[in-house]
């Protein structure tokens, strides 16, 4: 027995009390038609003539999409705060001080012609439960926080300044939007002096949810209402430069030459292959090249070109880099070059709390749902949140698994159903974590 | 018997005198430490810190070169202009008034950070024939016109004005100085109004030799002093993109993927391997690369790329593209891409003329060096003088082939073989072209 049953106990209130009330939220949901024309609306903040939006953390766009979700979290009655970091924090007292808040947030930031989807589902089925909350008078035991992280899409910014603080050098990065990091805390009203006193410990949250869409297209290709994420794969990157001879490419016999884009080509390949070449989930993607000096008449001297690794799995990660390690040595012999490779991101997997995972899938289920157990691929806030508490992050399906497109698209349905699972889930931890 | 001849006859002057002459010009050498003193003064002109120069075409640098070049000339006693199209041109008057003129050139724009010898020492080498014909009295039956092209890294733009004349395309052309065509002409004292009177005619030319360095590594790795050009050979440039779908690198499971670059990587390998995989001299190169939207964590959607293809023979040059254009459709097939080919250069193979090869051939032999045939793999002015009349090209070997670059050398002494070689083949020529 904790304080608050104590205390319950002494006034009669026993668990029967609240087994009824669970009773009475059985029927709550979230209003499909509300939810979506805020979506809408938020569109049109950073809109492209060719759909979709760039909103990029830190620029105008960014700033009047963080007024309309101010807006809209007052009108669900949320003391609204913007914290040192520039995150917007809406805050619901619950009826048992002694408890730490549940948290349910996403972000609104977009990547350079993004869609209009990715995190604005989150960020405003947040707001849309808390809402629904607010209007059906159901007041939880703990105090619910509804957070929008800031430069989600440049790094998980916000929520790494909650859960870890920002180090001037991560201060110093500068954003897609041109502006440092710095520069854009001051900019959206944060407090680059007081960042210190932000950071939470782990403990400080009993729980983090975030609803997202899948950004892949595992659910809709299956026909499958709800992802119940198992973790987040851990994200590894490498800046890869490859060192050759530039050389006159008329005069140069073929057998002479120390092509440094060839090698490139090979190196891709290898990754491919081996990459494939093991059962399993795990992708590896080349996204970068560029060839120097990059003229028609001149063997490339250099190439700068990427690796990105990601898998649940940190081992299997390590081995797969190890055997294309392998194999580049292999490329450096044939054709006379110099590989390097230098990690700029190294992720760890974020597995999401167990307990938590069950409950969204019971929830999911009591709503008449399917539903399917699964890796996120992509990064989001809930791994920075993943030190301070237990999460659980809630897909839905994402058209044709497009993201970071203009072309990314949830059909309304999806996203009400997604907001209707964050809704119970919620309910749920309320009435079972401490 | 023409004209010329008939005179003589009447004056009783017959062969026997031309070969007499013939004679008293065997012993003429030009002055190494001359023309290598000239080499270095004109290293000045654009010299980059780390060594080697960036005298791009209608830049102060170039203007500088160019009034350097000048002086050498009017020390020469050649009577100087400047053409419509901003060609420096060297004049010599012959003994014989109604012979075309002999014109030996070259260029002294460089690449963005290269080298002391490319364009250079075919510059300065005629320069040094002329003086050398100069201080010893030798009159030719000829005119000789020495010409300091320019903007041959450009695309032979000087030589193309004399030799096709140059298009109002031509002209709005953006050069790497950022200059169009029209300025720099104008920046280098052309005058592009008059432009149309100085394109001349097949014929018009009684021959255009052009020595220069190899830029390849045949003649030092092969210890021999001089190559005479059989040819220059074709260059055929494409744009090549290829049409993947940009997708979250994180999500997207392998097996979904449509990866342009990945697509690019195996046509990058597949050009290397058709073109190496028939006997010759062939050669393909791969120069430019770039993915887009080129980040870690997108599948490249896009690719740019490039092919060039170069031979003396366009027959094997288009059975070598089509090997490529069948290939690439098994790549597009494999890969879920598309490829687009768009040609930006097609210039053709220029054959050098078969006697003025065997008369450098045996000026070499006479001189005691030690001679090769070899194709050009590179462009050079001599490909559009090859439409006024016969042309021929004497190549020094470049060390270790390098070229293009701050790194590029040539020995003195093979300097100066190579303008003793264009010296005496100058000579002869004169004594038996009409």
């Amino acid at each position: 027995m904790n304080r608050r049953e104590f205390y319950l106990s002494l006034l009669g209130v026993t668990s029967a009390f609240r087994s009824s009330f669970a009773q009475s939220t059985t029927g709550l949901r979230v209003r499909s038609e509300r939810v979506n024309a805020h979506l809408a609306e938020l569109s049109a903040f950073g809109k492209n003539p060719q759909g979709g939006v760039s909103r990029l953390a830190y620029t105008d766009a960014d700033l009047k999409a963080r007024e309309y979700a101010m807006k809209l979290m007052r009108e669900a009655k949320l003391s609204v705060n913007i914290d040192a970091a520039g995150n917007i924090v809406g805050r619901r007292t619950g009826s048992d001080p002694s408890l730490k808040p549940l948290v349910v947030g996403s972000h609104i930031d977009s990547v350079p012609e993004g869609g209009n989807y990715d995190g604005d589902v989150g960020s405003m089925g947040a707001i849309e439960v808390a809402q629904t909350l607010e209007e059906n008078n159901v007041r939880l035991r703990h105090a619910l926080e509804v957070i929008v992280f800031q430069n989600e899409e440049g790094g998980t910014i916000g929520s790494h300044a909650i859960a870890a603080g920002l180090t001037e050098q991560e201060l110093n990065l500068v954003a897609n939007s041109k502006k440092t990091i710095r520069e854009g805390i001051k900019f959206i009203g944060g407090d680059v002096g007081k960042l210190a006193t932000m950071v939470r410990k782990p403990g400080d949250i009993a729980g983090y949810l975030e609803l997202h869409i899948e950004q892949g297209g595992i659910l809709d290709a299956e026909k499958i209402s709800i992802g119940v994420v198992e973790g987040i794969v851990g994200i590894n990157w490498w800046e890869v430069n490859v060192e050759g001879f530039a050389n006159h490419a008329g005069t140069t016999p073929m057998n002479q030459r120390r092509d440094a884009l060839l090698a490139a080509a090979k190196y891709v390949e290898v990754v491919n292959r081996v990459v494939t070449s093991v059962p399993g989930r795990q992708v590896g993607t080349v996204g970068k090249i560029q060839a120097f000096p990059g003229a028609f008449n001149v063997i490339p001297g250099k190439v700068t070109t990427s690796l990105g690794l990601r898998d649940l799995d940190a081992a299997k990660t390590r081995m797969l880099f190890e055997k294309i390690q392998a194999e580049v040595l292999q490329i450096e012999k044939e054709t006379g070059t110099k590989f390097e490779f230098k990690q700029t991101n190294s992720t760890p997997p974020a597995p999401t709390d167990v307990r938590v995972q069950r409950v969204i899938d019971e929830s999911a289920k009591q709503l008449g749902f399917t539903t399917k157990l699964m890796p996120s691929g992509a990064g989001h806030d809930a791994q920075e949140m993943a030190h301070l508490g237990p999460i659980g992050m809630i897909f839905i399906p994402s058209v044709d698994g497009i993201s970071h497109s203009p072309r990314e698209f949830s059909r309304p349905q999806d996203i009400a159903n997604g907001a209707n699972v964050l809704l119970h889930t919620l309910l749920k931890l309320d009435q079972n974590v401490p």
